[in-house]
């Protein structure tokens, strides 16, 4: 185990998952049984308390800690550490009855009923008030427990709310940022267009649906504002339980390519990044290759978030989850494969919700490491050989990635992309463009990071920026100064229309420059209906099928690699590049399927000097390096055998020594330490 | 007519329907033509007032009753009787105007406007009371009436109400339920989980939407509540009309499967079961037998909600209706093949709505015995057809049909299964498994009965009961008890899962010992996606296709009939049987179309000794047995003509002997009277 | 140019767009640049203000017209007029703040946020007190600018508000229009039917979406007090206007085929009609062809509603919109297209929305004549090319198109069938139906005029009267006449069913004696579900397939054309014609496809005397007289080349005298003056 592993006191990786062994208090044999199985299954940590709110305080200010005090006590006893979750995940009735104003206001100025979970006001400030106590309590008597490795802040945040509390604070923070002066606002919002000019700041609502949802640049600011807010919130948890032992870390669990919150800007405030994971898996619009290749790129974009330091699979089901549209098995061996793919890609731990099935309410039958009846089922021995495994493959804890690619994709641009006015209206496909990228650049032998256009970039020398819509001065001026320094840049189609606050670049797109070094204009984006299709055709007689947009370019002195087949824009240039000495901007302004994009990456990674290590179809593979050896893991992701060539090392899973070719049975794995 | 018919009075069946001349009272000739045409298609009944309150009570305290006593009392000189209604089917205006919280709250906590029809408050004091005083005044001036015959209580009763009364009310059954314990609520509820735990019953509140929707037994519970206080309010209507003659049976007018409310509660209460059908004849997705099979369906539905008396076609169109998405003619013959249908299955009754055209409104356009332009029509001409008829038939009134075979259905069972979180999320049809399965054991020759799993087993040799999510243990022991005695029984996936607060069964699954009596466990529910298909395979080769859903079963001491062909539980069982003596327990583990099993079906029939009548192709039978007489009806359910073999004894209809094949034109009936 | 154009003072034909200086007033060479621009294009008129008064009046009480003045002035120092809007599309943000009840309340009652545009409640008196003065102040300095040649008022009106003050006035409304007596009221709706019968006009609610939305004739006449309401605000505006220059003329922007607002009423107020055209141009589902016939129905849909006097193209866009689904860009001469059809159709203007892009907010990426880059481009030069071509046609203006075939289409009408229980429930398809047979009566040679079945038929010799759903007495009085005069009258299934407070007529369909001039009765209404199909067959073995309805009907003494030849109305009759001397009344009781009733079309206009100038496939004709000249319009509505015979005279657009055939390339457009 290298140092940087997340949890030292494991010696090793994590395996554990979600426990409410507040719900079985009345069953007294159960936590015995529980104790057992997670021993039988190798479970080293469990994540307690994530909703115990109201079984901490069940009356205002009737507190009941013992039960905690108990199982963690056992639970250290037994070689098992606590992940202690702060308990906001969802509040007690009688505080949302006492104090409304803790239940938040919906985008019509509605104010919910009690329930669910994750619904209280983040700006209120009796229940930040009546956050801090309970926190408060449970850091005071747990912070320093022995068993505790960490603070799970809250549960999947997320939402919005537009109560009066939360306008103020907005308006708050819109004053913050545009210096306090409203004609500056309104220039930045562009607010004389349909007479939406403020005279001040108290006169700004946020987009209630049956208000003002037509000020892009409101409806950007309002999302930034939110996930400030939310990050806001959990920074007040967060300096809750730290003041009692600020050694223990803390993190909070996301969730896969989340829309309501900027991740970036979150990350910055907990120490580790844990995600929730839950892939369709086998469902029926897919190969199950491309549901573990997105699920890679999953795994990329949260490790990219604090790319010096391992994540955290915070939650995976065993076997299905309840709340999909269809609620399909994991097929024998694709738990374990997807265990050690998270390793693979860089996490440190594999954790399940939940560890056991809830008698009743809302996730009785979601999977779990302990069924209804039992331990004596498929689904446990699966898990139990994942316990075993990870013990094996321990060493790895605390390594890290390398990648020569880079992908780039950022939350406000994603969020300026949606609400974009134009295109394809309802669906401009931004995710699923990045997505895909990365699903066909990692096939064809890369492994890629995603990252910020805030990010250093010369730590790579690919990347990949589609619909870059957004661009400031200064990521126009890295991107160009990536380029000038060897780098090789691809950009598409809607590249600098927008500045941060949604103007458009005046003087021709893209915008801040960039048309200089990519050597083009976009003079019109066409967009076709969902039957239309054009082509593009390259030197090389490549032709390409072009969907959803094409943008008619003036080329100024770039060179033209393809041009488009069809329509009034026919023998018009579709793809160029700008060379700039080593480095190279390539302009693709048609959208094609990611896969006819590979050989223009591939030319980049070999300008670039990237070697791309292509593996056989079923096979990915990636690389943990560290200060005590190299583990290359090969994952099989198909439900068929295959074959893996040129081999070298020691499989930390058979403990035996490979050398040239080795088989990996359907869903296999090895974990090769080179020699 | 037999001494258990509906109607003494009538001397036979009724044929009648909705009446509303306080629509026309500004029209002096209209009432006099109506009488007329009645006369001429045999109309003995109509209902009259069921939307009168603003006639009867124009203004708080004015009221009206005089033009009610002049149709009445003609009505019966003409020998006419009348089925009188409660008005709380709609309010007058001026109640809700004085009186808003006479008017329902949505989901969302917001209150109605004045409007429409079924909407009142049910737990509303002023509401009740206002009511009580109408329907007082009414049963005073008319209990006593000659021509009244029947009370029909309000109309087509559903819906909820989430205001604070309502909350209130909800809050104290609850208290008696629970036994006034919070602990005992929070236990059956499972409340630990996400924090819902409550501290005293004033925290409860119903499932808003933008509230509580994830307790499970909360859900279920409120719509057990709302299912109670709509028949306390009923049963405060029935005491207000009793009071006055307790000798005036009373009804109210179901609707075919309704969701809303436990018909099998309400129907305790009331003295005949009536319903409103409106099926849809000759779509484009099913063929004509098919919609006349679902519909038998729903005739035993009904029937076995007061199994010892005919219930009452309260309600159909006599051409068309003017609300479902297209509103095609029913073609000629088909409204008499319908009429004789519902006699067949149980009914003394053919009513319509409506008798006579509205000029104006919602329901102008609907079908009706008389139409705008008067009787001068393939419709009505149609209508004094079936009046001919049913004065031939007269003597079936008061008869009864015999099952052998059963199928289980419940309300909450129902409720339990829509709300269950897994499988397919939306959809998982149970309605739709109940219904095919009687269709298909019903074209293979059965008379089927649909019951409770709360009634008398005993009585039945076959029981069907699919997808017996929530099992008592009650039920587990006299479903164990029928089995033994000697009957057949057919269970399926998802049986046993949970008991009444939907807590889930520990030990394994089907629960409360029903594992011993078929021998299985069912250790995972597989869910398929839409384009997924498995297939199961008999020992005589027979292949069935899977679709949805598939259980993977621990056998513990069953015989296996069928193994699954795929996927990796291929070759593990998927149907089983276990005997008990004569008796025996079949478990079907995974969803096969109902006609892949009717071998099943077959042999248990054959095993019990139950008879299968098989019919030609397009041909129903069904038996009514009196005192006086065995009743053969045979139904040509198609627009083609077809033979019946082996039919001896007297055609009613045409008043002649048949003896051996007899020819039925299309959509034909005959009424056959046993020798 | 002739006596009766649009605007006198531009010396022909107006080219020219909304303009929004005061978004630019921070950027000061933008205006120079603009003007400069026009110049170019050949713009001699802009239209301002429409979204200024939060520029106009950025705090309550605070002017600023000063900026209004300057471009006013410099506009027309170099020759560009102006169209002055009043503000009231959009509202400032300090109004809605201070005077909440300037905001609408929505169909559930629940008052809007502020924010948008069209959201205004029509009833306020503090909105329309504000409103006065602001248009007062605007009309006080600029209304007798010499640059101002009209006013523009509101912006794309529509929509509705249930507030109290609009629940009160709709309650007035109701008083005059029932005179008072509530009775007549609660016959005219039949409202005694589900009891929804009112004591006093003030119980009466609009029809709230959780209120009384079953009351049909309320449902009618809230549409029309709406529509009144609009009106009625408007007219206040326009009074405030017209008060400070009588002279200066004013209209209102209308919106394609818009179902909100009675526009035949609104008409009658404005002096000119124009409206906003936004066609899907290039789209996946349907021709080129059939989308340019669609958009010159359009075209006769607002010539009918002042068929006196040219109308105006207010707006269209340059290139593409950023609304639609899909905003693809027109191809090249398409814009071209579109303006000369607009001028050949009747229009005196060719205007665009928008000229110059706004930086920010909704419309950044709509189309413009200057695009964020400048004029450098494409669609600057086609728009220039526009502007040369209206000069050189600039005699057209002010002369008027003739036509002896009418259609009927009447907004109560179509509020009525779209409200309508019953055929197919959600979509009658009325508009389509009207649409359809426009372009196919117009592709086989028919100028074609869309009236009011309130108009002069006398004018016509051919009308169609698709679905004339309500008849009033006078109008069956008038089509009678028309027929009895010679005229040629087409109706269909659902013709006559109601009066004009929705009671249905009683002694049979078609009612108010119209039965009589078909010869026919029609006993019932079949509705066929989708897949369904039927056919008629004419005499002549011609063969029409039918879909959606078929009414089957009792013929008195018309000679029957076709008949079904298929259910059980097989071989009755489907089309009838009934002579009345020259006259003739067809019927056509079946939905067949409008190409499919061409030949009933083509033999009416014979025996009318109507030529038919059939034109090859993908050119249409139209044809402005004017005292000066005729001007023949040919319209290449297709991407080939086309040839057009027997020409003559001088194209107008070349200059050059045209005698023979000419071929008109792609998108050409020649325009003749004869000789």
């Amino acid at each position: 185990m290298e140092k940087n592993a997340v949890f030292p006191k494991l010696n090793g990786l994590a395996h554990g998952g979600d426990y409410n062994p507040d719900q079985w208090l009345g069953y007294p044999d159960v936590f015995a049984q529980d104790i057992d199985a997670f021993k039988k299954a190798g479970i080293n940590c469990v994540s307690l308390g994530i909703f115990s709110w109201a079984s901490y305080e069940p009356r205002e200010g009737e507190y009941h800690f013992e039960w905690l005090q108990h199982v963690m006590d056992t639970l250290y006893e037994n070689g098992i550490y606590t992940i202690l979750a702060t308990p906001s995940g969802a509040r007690p009735a009688w505080l949302d009855k006492k104090y409304p104003e803790c239940m938040r206001v919906d985008a019509y100025g509605i104010r919910n009923h009690h329930g669910d979970r994750h619904n209280h006001c983040m700006s209120s400030k009796i229940f930040r008030e009546k956050l801090n106590n309970i926190n408060t309590l449970l850091a005071q008597r747990f912070a320093n427990h022995p068993g505790l490795i960490m603070w799970h802040i809250s549960n999947e945040m997320g939402g919005e709310c537009f109560c009066p509390e939360c306008i103020a604070k907005f308006q708050e923070w819109l004053k913050v940022k545009y210096h306090n002066d409203i004609n500056e606002l309104n220039h930045a919002w562009w607010t004389t267009f349909w007479s939406h000019k403020y005279s001040c700041f108290e006169e700004i609502e946020p987009p209630f649906w049956n208000g003002e949802t037509s000020i892009l640049g409101l409806n950007l600011d309002w999302k930034r504002f939110t996930s400030w807010n939310m990050t806001d919130c959990m920074n007040s948890e967060i300096a809750a339980v730290k003041a009692y032992n600020p050694d223990i870390p803390v993190t909070a669990n996301l969730m896969n390519f989340f829309n309501g919150l900027d991740y970036r800007e979150m990350a910055k405030d907990i120490d580790y990044v844990s995600w929730d994971s839950y892939p369709r898996f086998h469902n029926d619009w897919e190969t199950f290759d491309d549901t573990m290749r997105e699920l890679a790129c999953s795994h990329a974009l949260f490790r990219g978030l604090k790319p010096d330091r391992p994540f955290m699979l915070m939650e995976c089901t065993p076997s299905l989850v309840n709340w999909q549209p269809y609620n399909k098995l994991k097929r024998p061996g694709v738990m374990r494969l997807q265990a050690l793919q998270a390793i693979a890609t860089g996490s440190d731990t594999v954790q399940y919700f939940q560890l056991r099935k809830s008698r009743g309410s809302f996730e009785q039958f979601h999977g779990a490491v302990i069924d209804h009846a039992g331990i004596d089922n498929r689904v446990f021995r699966e898990i139990a050989q994942i316990g075993a495994d990870l013990k094996k493959i321990a060493p790895v804890a605390g390594t890290h990635l390398k990648a020569d690619v880079a992908i780039l994709f950022d939350w406000d641009n994603r969020w300026a992309i949606q609400d974009m006015k134009g295109m394809i209206y309802d669906d401009k496909k931004y995710e699923r463009v990045v997505i895909e990228g990365w699903k066909e650049f990692n096939r064809a032998g890369a492994e890629i990071d995603i990252i910020s256009y805030n990010d250093d970039f010369s730590k790579y020398k690919v990347i990949y920026a589609p619909m870059l819509y957004i661009v400031r001065p200064e990521v126009a001026k890295a991107l160009t100064e990536f380029v000038k320094n060897g780098g090789q840049l691809l950009c598409t189609y809607m590249t600098g229309y927008v500045n941060e606050t949604l103007l458009a670049h005046l003087g021709g797109f893209p915008g801040e420059g960039l048309s200089d070094l990519f050597g083009v204009y976009s003079e019109e984006l066409d967009t076709l209906f969902p039957s239309d299709r054009n082509h593009i055709k390259f030197a090389d007689g490549t032709v390409c099928e072009v969907k959803d947009c094409c943008e008619v370019l003036k080329v100024k002195d770039a060179e033209i690699l393809a041009a488009y087949t069809e329509d009034f824009y026919k023998d018009t240039p579709a793809v160029t590049v700008k060379k700039h000495g080593k480095g190279s901007a390539y302009y693709y302004a048609a959208r094609v399927s990611a896969k006819d994009m590979v050989p223009i990456f591939e030319q980049m990674c070999k300008d670039a000097g990237v070697t791309l290590e292509k593996m056989p179809e079923t096979i990915t593979r990636h690389v943990r390096y560290g200060e005590e050896g190299t583990y290359h893991f090969y994952l099989n992701i198909s439900n068929q055998s295959a074959e893996v060539c040129a081999v070298k090392g020691t499989d930390l899973l058979t403990g035996k020594a490979v050398s040239g070719n080795i088989s990996l049975e359907p869903y296999g794995v090895a974990v090769v330490k080179a020699e």
